[in-house]
């Protein structure tokens, strides 16, 4: 029997048999939020979701977008979108008018669901129909299925997207990731399988619901029945708070999280208060390879369990994983740090390999079938059967270490940044004559977005002129933190920066390679 | 991307990853014994398998059966035949000769692999090819990959079989089930997410092996880098004494040999003699309902955790699993055990009814594609796109309970008696040590119940004693008219009570169907 992957199987087994089980713990921090719903709850709403969507005239293949901090809407909208055939489009709520507008207009949205806090920014933004999720707009839309109201079929069909995920791109437009409900569904399991989650996990939402669909994680919580703690905005104490107060025993997130985790943690014990957690948590790390030492610290200072896993949006993401072995029990601790510092070995499925340039390449049910409407990009990025993840990196004795993004890409905070957007938008400045951008290390952040410039000849700029005539064409995240003015840049024969020049002083004593 | 899912996976990354973990403890019992070896060497041999079979002629599609109690080279065998697109036929060893002719002429297996043991037994059955594992007939197929030798390819197709096992029937001729890759694959991984399979696994195979592929556990595990432990023939302490010195965490098995490692485990004590794997082992328990008491005898005295699962030939098997949940933390054993005494939830993927006459249907991606040459048994088992497990059941509230297979309900005076809940009861009395319940005629109710009694050794009890001890627990309609005592009760290979057979001799001249 051959029955279609579907994301709403996870559902479905939590409504089945944990109907009266906590699911949700929403962020009372904004309009319209869930509060505290059980699986059975949940499941109507997803429904009822399903049900007024059709009333609405919004068809299998449509896109309806989302533009929003974690809530729990987001929960339900995984399903509720995306297990009805229709397809989710998570949008980054970090970026400008602009570039939504850009992804609205390029998915083909037609619906766009927005965060009431965002409501004003993205007010302009044009779409066929826009949604505040207030409680108000949206009050039929996740309300639960109302007696007698049906609930539209869907047959299924695994190779057919549940979601397009937009990259943050290294090329100046964003690309959309189409991932099928087999790719989620098969990520998700094995993620599930990996970090061993159960029926007792608590998942704190500190990663964007946006990225990837949480890396799947909230499907692989759900189909466990598991609860789901929403956070809306990250501070180190909000987390410590929330793994206190609800129990929480698994969380996602950028390497800067846990580093904001660990800052919440020293304040904590100058007060002397505890540290939630120990010895029950695990915290799923990806996005950047994180320092050594704040793995040391977050096992040593918090007593939680640090898992490195590494992917892209295009792998779902789950490529590697990386999570204590037996023989490294007898390490110490910073031993231990430096073994999970790597980006660790293939998940079940997944095949990893070079190219003759290092570049790492992979296959794998995770990865996507293609970008929304970029056939060239899509055979360029799925060439001769691989994947090709524009990452550089050393694959040996089973286990995978990033050594670092081919094509420039700065993580700062988990979010991915492309130089030469930066760069882009610098040089359309009067002043400017050559730019670089480059990450730089930052303790809270990871990495940060650094411009070296040269101006024209006569001409002047200020370090705050070129960030704020940034800050007005691009999303605040992707703006240099810091600007600095040079002679001139370290280029090839044939004129090509050479950025590994470029961030070599920067970099010396850390842990990353700057090759 | 698509890529075809096939059972080599789990091999594939346990050779990447662990390449120099000890992957398996054979059992030192029989000549040809392949000891103790890395995954590296395993994967070697496996190579080599694939590539003795291709120079001996085996083709993509051909029929490989193996007729062995457990053995490393049934390990081996599930990965070198199944893994390069052959299929293989795995055979209950205790089958008479005349039942594995019939099943490898069905089949049409060109090459059959004999457990040397079982070299006599099976040395009339004619077949294009015979092979011994002595270590000497299957020198050359068990060999590592010879340098220079050639793996021939196979791109592979997730809904080819990669095994055909035989069912051991209640009807007259045993029906081949084509489990396909897919159906292995996600069974296998979901299995091993529900269980929390980990690299630090170690598997004693006290499950036949032929049967179902050890349930897809032998998958998980490889997957994961565990390590396997052979153990060719059950009994509790050699059970214990495995556990005790390879460090077992993981089991499976049917509840008899479960009461088996309880004996096992008294003996210990009376000796006392510790008991090893408390806190550390959990234990697969199918096949059979077990009677609560057992579980509560586990989990209190050998301090092992029951897991039960549920399913057949046909589900790959996992339909259900029960773990205890965190709500039952705070339950008493016997509390406990009554609720892991349900077959439990559907697994990930898996749905579940009933139809009026309380037949469990199902439907998953475990779920096979049809029985081998069988076009109209496979579309009776498949009809309306539910599959039909021949089991009465109760599904409500997210858990299934089995009531009894459907043809050994006990219907008298219009009431339906369910088997197994009066074995239940029956095994709580401290003189009980086997027990099986069966309807036989009667001219006022039609039919009315009988058990079928072994005592323990050197206890006593009386009928009176036995049908008062029921008449305190149960409905008078369900208790047992008659109690006859025996030294010991038909069942099959694995373990399964053979009611059938104890049946028969009350119904000759009778019209109800024994089979």
């Amino acid at each position: 029997m051959k029955v279609e992957l579907n994301v709403l199987d996870f559902l479905y087994r939590a409504v089945e048999v944990f109907p009266q089980r906590l699911a949700l713990v929403d962020d009372p921090g904004v309009q319209g939020t869930l509060g505290r719903l059980t699986y059975a709850e949940i499941g109507q709403r997803v429904k009822g979701m399903a049900s007024t969507l059709d009333a609405m005239g919004y068809k299998v293949g449509d896109r309806i977008g989302i533009v929003s901090p974690n809530a729990g809407k987001f929960l339900i909208s995984y399903f509720g979108v995306s297990g009805y055939g229709r397809i989710l489009v998570p949008i980054n709520y970090r970026l400008n008018a602009e570039e939504v507008q850009y992804i609205v207009g390029h998915s083909g949205t037609r619906l766009l669901l927005i965060d009431p806090e965002y409501a004003d920014v993205f007010s302009g933004v044009k779409v066929e129909q826009k949604l505040i999720l207030d409680g108000t707009e949206d009050k039929e839309l996740f309300a639960p299925l109302r007696e007698g109201a049906s609930v539209p079929e869907w047959l299924g069909d695994e190779d057919f997207a549940c979601s397009i995920n937009y990259t943050s791109g290294t090329t100046s437009r964003p690309k959309g990731v189409q991932m099928t409900h087999r790719n989620a569904w098969l990520n998700a399991s094995t993620l599930g399988w990996h970090t061993t989650v159960t029926d007792r996990d608590v998942l704190l939402h500190t990663l964007p619901m946006f990225h990837c669909n949480g890396w799947g994680m909230p499907y692989a919580v759900t189909g466990m029945g598991g609860t789901h703690v929403v956070q809306r905005k990250i501070d180190g104490e909000s987390i410590l708070s929330n793994v206190e107060q609800e129990g929480v025993t698994l969380a996602c997130g950028a390497p800067a999280v846990w580093a904001a985790t660990l800052q919440g943690a020293e304040k904590r014990a100058s007060e002397g208060r505890t540290i939630p957690g120990r010895d029950l948590m695990r915290v799923v790390a990806a996005g950047a390879p994180p320092p050594s030492r704040t793995i040391e610290r977050i096992q040593g200072e918090l007593g939680w369990e640090f898992i490195q896993i590494y992917g892209l949006t295009e792998t779902s993401p789950l490529l590697t994983v990386n999570r204590r072995l037996k023989e490294w029990d007898s390490m110490d601790r910073a031993e231990l740090a430096r073994k999970l510092a790597m980006a660790g070995t293939p998940s079940i499925g997944v095949k990893l390999a070079e190219d003759a340039d290092g570049e790492v390449l992979a296959q794998g049910n995770q990865i996507f079938k293609g970008y929304w409407e970029q056939p060239e990009e899509s055979a360029k990025a799925l060439a001769n059967g691989w994947f090709h993840t524009g990452d550089g990196g050393l694959y040996q004795d089973g286990y995978l270490r990033i050594l670092d993004r081919k094509k420039d890409v700065i993580i700062t905070g988990g979010e991915n940044v492309s130089s030469i957007e930066v760069e882009d938008v610098l040089f359309q400045h009067p002043s400017v004559a050559e730019v670089a951008v480059i990450g730089v290390p930052d303790p809270k952040w990871g990495e940060t977005v650094k411009a070296l410039v040269v101006l024209k000849a006569g001409a002047t700029a200020t370090e705050r002129e070129l960030q704020d005539f940034c800050r007005e064409r691009l999303a605040h995240f992707k703006c240099p933190t810091s600007v600095e003015f040079r002679d001139e840049l370290a280029r090839t024969a044939t004129g090509k920066l050479q950025k590994f020049k470029l961030r070599a002083p920067y970099w010396e004593g850390h842990d990353r390679l700057v090759n």
